[in-house]
């Protein structure tokens, strides 16, 4: 679908500038023939009024999906959206959804939100950049007086700390037995829906089905160290990583550790202390941005005075691509072998029975938002999202794309979590020209 | 001192066997001049007889110290001694002591004996083969209306396995503070010494001084797995290794397990298992019996998806020569610093407040009782004992020497714990001819 309808000739001649001069527009701050920027001071304020909500005398928040700080955090939201003249909605699985019209009516909606939950103790950044920011693209667009061709939808999905309860229920992904699951706010996750205005027993009702939504975009905070560590502006999302997990065990022999000879023992701490090095070496053995971690361990029995008889540990292993993460594993498996003969162990893995899929963006939408950021002379850096996001899910039934702007000191799901002003304005800014560009196809 | 009142010319002539044909007795038995052999079946009756105090109904052994098994099996124990003509009696400090007069009312006692409290679901032979071994010595000198020169003390301690306490009380080195601590079955280590007849209130009238004893023999089983490995018969213990612990930190930085690139990372699980690694490597890249054992790990916060940014470990190293034992900790705070450059973690060690000396045995001992298994015509092997006994306490107050038989397959604290009667026949054996050999002077 191409249509230019939004920049053109007229326009430009409206303006007085000729089709010529465009690259020098882009210096003077037009991005896609327009100088419509956000409000710094609107989001900043806006953040901070946000992070009130569920925040303990500690100045630390407490916005955990369903309980008080985010259902008042909603409806403080809820009240800004509707005065933004959005049509606003909460569907089925607990979603708020603002709606604006747009000229063409026969056209799929462009959506764009984020979340506004938090993990316990979370930081006010994650998801809720993203949530101000979609709803001051509306403001803009608003103050500008723009009307867009394809309406435009506000998404503000629940839980997304919960394993993305929200995104999953919107794309059809979320199931009876997840429902009956306890949240972290001590609800099951169905009470949880009913507590924030949504409808478990009628769930299938919010589903969007493939083709609905026109584009689907997040903007978010990186969550990690990469884009600060390299100085860059912006991060264009190629995909949002997939995991797959495994408990593993050593089996050696517990015995005396004052009569056990060195060469007489089955230490099963010694062999899983070799395995960890061997999945740090396997990881980073081969190019990519792949990451593996094993981030439990537990020795038993645990005492001073014993050899280790058993360790048990937690591996993941994380990357774009399914394939690599098999292969990767294979290896993993190998060195394990040897490990095992050579301290005469027993390396046994267990695979967890919940996969994440890889999610990956979609290469027009990348484009556009690496475009839209340098007309704004922002530096780009195409990258993987390590975390999963509502993106992931909404992947499945829509072309999804996420723009990511630096955490300083990579920090996040933590109280720590930070993101200075005008990085946030910059993503603002890329989402709200990246949805234009969307918008003229 | 130099007695030869036992062997000596008369005593031969009265067996018709000529000074010159001496060497030749040995391949018939004859050792220091006796033929006095252990009763096996005996041995091997009350080892099963004893077992049964304190046992479940799986068949495994709860004759922890002060509990209603270890107080009946004290019981029927006391009885046998009675039966066997000792002078019994309990002292302050909760041993039994059993004396059998000698010729020379001036010279002090030989002494020997172990245990027969046990660890939790323990077996039946640490401690009791030694216990039940020192009776036999006392029924065999019986039957053969043997009077040594020496007295003879059979000494059964109070709660070995609960740090040795009756032999820390018989030679000064139970604290008051220590009385008040709670032990294993439940009461107070004071409380626990009333229920098995002492009394804490008096506790330092069991006190034995230095020279008040003429030698403490203990014989034990390995709890190890060099004999049975090695094929030897019997273990000439030339010390009691002591053992410093560490508490470690690595302190590195928790981060997100998706989101942080493999070369931001300050894994401090990762720096651990080097750390590990390297203590294994300190501990065996020098000569001799030194054992070093990580036992102890817990990596925090502890969850597959989140790089851990603390582990805490627990180190012991033991070795028969304490200047030893400090030189390999300093090796391996070396490599830990080299560890904690290389990994941007921070590594400190905490040494734990008990610090167990080693204990060495009698030199002029070791050779009496290599010399007696020689001649019973068994193999022997001059050794450290990794574990620890009531021989350490007592090695401060007088001459101490230990012998050992095999465990097989090293194992101990254990219900699967077990001696064959065969080599718990050569070690009571050992230890009678030792006594006779200590006896002659």
């Amino acid at each position: 679908m191409k249509r230019r309808t939004f920049i053109k000739n007229s326009s430009l001649t409206a303006l007085g500038i000729s089709a010529i001069g465009v690259m020098d527009l882009y210096s003077k701050g037009f991005v896609f023939g327009n100088n419509f920027r956000v409000n710094e001071k609107r989001i900043a304020n806006r953040i901070v009024e946000l992070s009130k909500f569920g925040m303990d005398e500690k100045g630390h928040g407490y916005r955990v999906a369903f309980t008080k700080g985010d259902i008042e955090g909603r409806a403080w939201f809820i009240e800004l959206m509707k005065n933004s003249g959005l049509e606003v909605s909460i569907d089925t699985g607990g979603n708020i959804i603002g709606k604006r019209k747009g000229k063409n009516p026969l056209f799929k909606s462009i959506a764009f939100g984020s979340h506004i939950d938090m993990v316990p103790d979370g930081g006010n950044y994650d998801g809720t950049l993203g949530s101000i920011s979609a709803l001051e693209v509306i403001e803009v667009l608003n103050e500008n007086k723009m009307i867009t061709e394809h309406p435009l939808e506000v998404l503000i999905f629940a839980s997304e700390e919960g394993e993305t309860i929200g995104s999953k229920a919107m794309t059809g992904q979320l199931s009876a037995e997840e429902l009956k699951q306890v949240s972290e706010s001590g609800l099951t996750i169905a009470a949880g829906i009913r507590a924030i205005g949504g409808n478990p027993d009628d769930i299938q009702s919010c589903i969007r089905k493939n083709g609905d939504i026109h584009a689907f975009l997040e903007l978010h905070i990186e969550q990690g160290g990469i884009l600060e560590n390299e100085n860059i502006q912006i991060g264009v999302v190629e995909g949002i990583i997939g995991r797959i997990a495994w408990d593993i065990t050593v089996e050696g022999v517990a015995n005396h550790a004052g009569t056990t000879p060195m060469n007489m023992r089955q230490d099963a701490l010694l062999a899983a202390s070799k395995l960890i090095i061997a999945v740090n070496e396997v990881i980073t053995g081969v190019k990519g941005n792949q990451v593996g971690t094993i981030g439990k361990i537990y020795a038993f029995p645990g005492a001073y005075n014993v050899i280790p008889g058993k360790v048990t540990l937690g591996l993941e292993i994380r990357d774009l691509s399914m394939d690599k993460i098999k292969m990767l594993f294979s290896e993993v498996e190998k060195r394990a072998a040897i490990i095992a003969t050579d301290s005469k162990t027993k390396i046994s893995f267990q695979q967890q029975p919940i996969v994440i899929k890889p999610a990956l963006t979609n290469k027009a939408l990348q484009q556009k938002i690496n475009a839209s950021a340098k007309g704004l002379g922002l530096t780009t850096k195409f990258m993987q999202s390590g975390a999963f996001h509502d993106s992931s899910q909404m992947s499945t039934i829509a072309p999804m794309a996420m723009i990511f702007v630096p955490s300083v000191g990579g920090i996040s799901h933590s109280y720590k979590e930070f993101t200075k002003t005008v990085d946030m304005t910059n993503g603002a800014n890329v989402l709200l020209q990246t949805i234009l560009s969307v918008d003229m196809g």
